[in-house]
């Protein structure tokens, strides 16, 4: 079985690696020469709207699946001429364009923060007045790691933002005094059948994920499952899908979905019986699910700009390195390690160990 | 870091698959076109005493090494002028041959079944008078997989055979009655640090292993530890080794040394904390070791032929598919699963699923 994956980072990396030992073999379309799942699989080096680079994919491969969501419209459409593409254009559609999504959750009777779809600066203007501030203004596509959106705090904030973030199409999102953060990955098959991991609290760092612990038994657990089910069957969605909500006064406020192996779910690699990278895999292939259970208990840092030095990390008891082969440059995810304690206290003093790595 | 492999089959397929998260790239040489390995670096394709190949592999990469101990004495001189190599070329001179390695034993105080050099009928028909049958009658090298070998029960199975393994240097071994087989991996680094994977319970069909299962705490780990030891520190001995014993009378004879990682320590992929690949690439490349501890009660069972369909594979819980990308053959090692279960009934449960499909 050969995977057409769109996307050649580090999630389709990683994605190689759980799917070679099912048998699968791999092609990545990637405009970057140094895509760094080269090294897994062929690398199609062409723009995710060259037709005559998707028509060789298209012919190339089993079935094709993403690494990333801000892949165009007609990129899905034109492959799914060819090829079944998992997960569905549909599905896509929604999860790239924050207005779509919000107002599925709106629609579907998620909870999440007061929201607006803004246009123009008079749009941004009304919805500032109707949602009031702090507020943050998110480009509707193409926004990540905290790029392509603003805060507002104050009246001053709100002068010209719009043309700030590009006058393109913007969404005004309420601000939520939030008391965690926390993600569910979830998996559903071809035939409807869904598993959830454990809740994962993420502690972000200007905008971009630090740290990712995996839960046991938290309280708000089925109140996410049920709300990220929701989605699942909206969407009738197939392969992983990684839902990011908000802690707010002991319930939860959805913020984003992505619908793709997720880096808060990187820690399932050895913390999970199945990864989230086979579960992806097992799904879109039809294959049957396997167990989220965890192993042990489970933390994940990101390395960010640089990897430290690999005998270093090594040294350190209970950690996996997760090394990208990117090259190193400042704020870009080359890396990650992944924690796997007995208990609770001794993945606290490993997490306090990785993180004097990071900050040595 | 840029590790060269000699043989690119299933062993060098899963070092790479270890060693890619470690932010590791691979060359593999191997004459086979199809060689499994090159799905996950570099293949070049060339005999092994193809002094061009070999030229361009030193220069390519910061070290070679292994993964079948059959390699010419001399390609190894050859790589070694111009790249560090390891295991070295004494631990490999002496784990291909039967004869070097019996006396090695010998030497170094490790039980071992009666053994004598064979280099004519003549000898064969002394070292029978004087160790008795049955015995086994092995090629001093090349053998493998029950492979170069012949079992002499009776005086008739003596007439000839000699003439019948090819007339070529043998070991006439006596025949030992076992009640069990175990094997021990190890892994030494280039300080000298030494660690000892769970001594395994091996069952072999025709010569061939077909059942691990990893012990705790085997009465015989500590003697097995003692013995392995003396040979890590005999050869001065960097990488992963594996040694296999027979359990006689409450003890251990030695059967045989594999100086590479071993099929018998699959199951630590999933099984240990640091699987016997990553402890290998750590050893070769001056890391720090990881953890030899085990994950849950773990067993691994081989695919010899075909690979069951993966959707029967993936069904059963606690099983990892190991697929080798190989083309099925009868006989052949064409992939693995290992089973990582919470206690033993269950491991033994899952076992005979896997069996099941194995013989369906």
């Amino acid at each position: 079985m050969k995977i057409g994956v769109i996307g050649g980072g580090q999630l389709g990396r990683m994605l190689a690696l759980a799917g070679t030992p099912l048998g699968m073999s791999f092609a990545f379309l990637d405009p970057a020469p140094d895509a760094c799942s080269q090294a897994l699989g062929e690398h199609l080096r062409g723009d995710y709207n060259d037709h005559e680079h998707l028509r060789r994919l298209a012919d190339d491969v089993d079935l094709v699946t993403f690494e990333f969501e801000s892949v165009p419209a007609e990129t899905v459409a034109f492959l799914s001429q060819f090829v079944p593409v998992y997960p569905s254009a549909e599905a896509l559609r929604i999860a790239r364009d924050r207005w779509f999504e919000k107002s599925m959750f709106k629609d579907l009777g998620i909870p999440t923060p007061d929201f607006a779809d803004i246009q123009s600066q008079a749009d941004l203007d009304a919805a500032v007045a109707a949602i009031g501030l702090p507020a943050v203004l998110k480009t509707r596509t193409l926004g990540y790691d905290g790029k392509g959106q603003k805060v507002l705090r104050q009246a001053q904030d709100v002068v010209g933002a719009f043309a700030e973030l590009g006058s393109v199409p913007c969404l005004l999102e309420g601000f939520v005094p939030f008391t965690g953060e926390v993600s569910l990955v979830a998996v559903r098959g071809r035939d409807g059948e869904t598993r959830f991991y454990p809740l994962v609290h993420n502690r972000h760092d200007s905008g971009v994920l630090a740290l990712s612990i995996a839960s046991t038994d938290h309280p708000l657990q089925g109140l996410a499952e049920d709300y990220v089910g929701r989605v699942l069957k909206q969407l009738d969605y197939v392969g992983v899908l990684a839902f990011e909500f908000f802690e707010v006064d002991g319930g939860l406020k959805a913020n984003e979905i992505a619908p793709r192996v997720h880096n808060s779910g990187h820690w399932t690699i050895e913390g999970a019986e199945c990864s989230q990278f086979e579960n992806h895999l097992r799904a879109v292939t039809g294959l049957p699910l396997g167990s989220t259970a965890k192993v042990g208990e489970s933390a994940m840092l990101n390395f960010l700009g640089s990897v430290p030095a690999v005998e270093k990390v090594a040294a350190i008891a209970d950690c996996h390195l997760h090394h990208y082969g990117k090259a190193f440059k400042v704020g870009r995810k080359v890396g990650h390690a992944t924690l796997r304690s007995k208990d609770m206290a001794t993945l606290k003093a490993r997490i306090a160990e990785v993180e004097a790595l990071i900050n040595a």
